[in-house]
């Protein structure tokens, strides 16, 4: 094994000195920003402190100065509109991007670090697509590059990944990623709301955005899952190479069967190790899939919008981390929490460690991964529908842990749920009975937390 | 507000350059030696891309060599019980510190920072008793100490308030952080247990040690508060600073109380602000109690030997970390990143944030504190005795939240809640009631997480 991967410079990285300023720009001044600067001031002696000079704000960059302007957390500091500009002058050090977006805020970070700055980001989106690119450019520079607000606020866990289990080998790491989900899914669950009731509910308190696609279809989840992916498994793990399913079709009747065998469904951002016949590892899969998890499990707990992730390391053990995983003061802690750090390896000399991929391991997708079914499927009420259905099962070489056919009326509900079995062998049978004669529908399918 | 405080030296940190070899003394092979050991070999190939060079154990120190000489992870390492040549070698650059006890390892610890190594400690009774003066000799030197596995082992929470949450202001910190009382109480809770057969159970399972003194009178876990205390409020609080009450007197009746008003009791070190009018802190306090918590509060189901710590910051928010608190490898994998991290920076150059107590808040004692009291009296069956008694508590300006009383054939059961108050002023009151003629005996005073 090489250690070239590794950043290219040795222990170069000279500090500005003790009592030096640190100069700091800001992208975007939406929630986060806003909380960002207000918290740079009411704890601007105890920064001094943590850092070993003043964090000095050199400006703001926003897309409309007249708007901004007569903000209280803005006043003294300039404000523009030429981030570019901002970003690459001379007494700028460190560089916050609290944008959004991806292609603009990328040309911005990739400008700043080529510039020299260091970089603290909270846009998940931008690093679970281009985090490769950033810390490329980032170990050119000799720069730092932060984002622990991008996955999951206040809760450290991309340091977590990064530094403290720096030690260990993540085997698995399971999590409550989005408040948004969490909140519809207890919704659901502790008022027996259907799933478009409990959306609006969350439109209504302000947990879910206007257009709430990027939340309830599991693609906010998924950009965390691969930020985790890559930290955890030393393997560069994008957007794309993440499976996505949301829970728009959770129906309140999946809820209710959940709860009556015990069960909760949550959306979970799921990364794990795929081993081979000798135990090495032999690819990483990230996928985000509403998921059956037992009531005693503690992530089943975890309510209203918060969020819990779970890490699973060979000596650590079993590690949860828990929290609030949205808002602008949670958002802002993480962002200043990671502005310290790069502040202080300003001032000190020294730079933290990278996003490192050197594993390289395959990332493969949810096709080949083993996972178990529930399915609840709507079948003709005649002797032998129950023998038929899961023979069928058999011959596709999924073994079934549990079968329960449920009669009403004229029709019959059979619910089975599978033992461990590749992905794509458990879908092809289900879509191949959603076929058969005797099957009227296919109601729900439905992971477990394997 | 002056940064001299902070480390003295300007980015004056030089590696050892990428791919060079960082040299590593272990002083201790007991449970927890013997599993870093063995993880150093087991991971020997991550561990070197995440370091950016190999890690070669130069030496072991151990009491007794012949005792260790055929393990077989000290095969091809040289084992010595000189601890003081192994320690000050050129070619060693951190030294593991994995003996336990105070006053050995407090020496070698010296010895090793004042000759330019870096540090990695376990011992959490060290670091209560002497933190600040290895802080001291680490800056002086600059060098690193790391005490991750000090604390809850691999739950990262003294690097949480290191790092992450650097830019927040810590508010306070409660948890269970001692895996053998928290065995026991939850043994009383679940099986009715004494505290005696809980104990003996305990011990019979590897769960206390032989002498459970430190443990079940909470010393162990009043180390770990004088820890967190001190990361957290920038503050020295030391093991003496530490008001510690153990569970040696909790009885199955308190348990049965306890889980008949949906309460449980739990051993917390709890680590808290004091503010003056202004709403500034006027000062810190540090304790560990026996605590009754309301079942749904998420530490009361932290079961078994789990440890779980709750921090609340002023942006973050609450933030839970739960784990593993104890054992080889749990504690070897907190030790391993620590390592994982002084080696780092001895390749790359640059150093970690050290303890950084420019805050230095006054530490009082438990006196100070306001708290919340639940004390239980055996009391005379006597017409008037109930407005008696809660007159004095009256008297007192204690005022009481609820009041209960049960008879039971001649004797009466008196339970009273109060509302915080000052805890000598709780005492107080308790201490004279115990003497009033009515009260034939105080069966239990426990207090509330307040």
């Amino acid at each position: 094994m090489s250690v070239e991967s590794v950043e290219s410079r040795n222990g170069n990285y000279p500090g500005l000195g003790i009592g030096q300023p640190v100069g700091v720009a800001i992208l975007g001044k939406g929630t986060v920003g806003s909380e960002v600067l207000r918290l740079i001031q009411e704890f601007s002696e105890n920064l001094e402190q943590r850092i070993g000079g003043p964090l000095e704000v050199r400006g703001v960059a926003v897309s409309n100065v007249e708007k901004h302007k007569n903000a209280p957390e803005v006043q003294g500091i300039e404000l523009t509109d030429d981030a570019r500009s901002l970003i690459t002058r001379d007494d700028v050090d460190v560089v916050v991007e609290v944008i959004g977006g991806i292609d603009y805020p990328r040309e911005l970070v990739l400008t700043a670090l080529k510039a020299g700055k260091s970089v603290v980001t909270a846009n998940k989106a931008l690093v679970a697509a281009h985090g490769s690119e950033l810390a490329d450019a980032a170990n050119e520079a000799g720069v730092d590059l932060y984002y622990e607000a991008a996955v999951a606020a206040a809760i450290p866990v991309v340091g977590m990944l990064r530094r403290s289990l720096a030690g260990d080998q993540v085997q698995r790491i399971s999590g409550i990623v989005n408040g948004t989900t969490n909140f519809i899914l207890d919704a659901m669950a502790s008022t027996g709301a259907t799933y478009e009731e409990a959306l609006a509910e969350a439109t209504r308190l302000g947990y879910a955005e206007a257009d709430p696609t990027a939340d309830v279809e599991g693609h906010d989840a998924a950009s965390k899952a691969a930020i985790l992916a890559s930290m955890g498994f030393h393997t560069r793990v994008t957007f794309d190479d993440v499976s996505c399913e949301g829970i728009t079709k959770i129906t309140a009747e999946d809820i209710d069967a959940a709860k009556q065998s015990n069960q909760t469904i949550k959306l979970l951002a799921i990364c794990e190790r795929l081993y081979d016949e000798d135990g090495k590892t032999k690819a990483v899969n990230a996928r985000v899939h509403p998921t059956l998890i037992p009531n005693d499990h503690p992530l089943a707990s975890v309510d209203k919008s918060y969020n819990a992730i779970f890490v699973e390391a060979e000596a650590a053990g079993r590690l949860m981390f828990y929290g609030n995983g949205a808002g602008g003061a949670p958002t802002a802690s993480a962002v200043l929490g990671d502005l310290v750090g790069a502040a202080r390896n300003k001032v000190h000399g020294g730079r933290a460690p990278a996003e490192n991929p050197y594993a390289n391991y395959p990332v493969v997708g949810f096709d080949e991964v083993a996972t178990r079914y529930h399915v609840n499927m709507t079948v003709n009420d005649r002797v032998g529908v129950l023998a038929e259905l899961t023979r069928k099962f058999a011959e596709a070489n999924v073994s079934l842990s549990a079968v329960r056919q449920e009669e009403s009326g004229d029709e019959a509900h059979l619910i089975v749920v599978t033992h461990k079995a590749l992905e794509k062998d458990l879908r092809d049978i289900v879509d191949r009975l959603s076929r058969h004669p005797d099957v009227q529908q296919v109601n729900s399918v439905i992971r477990l937390d394997a």
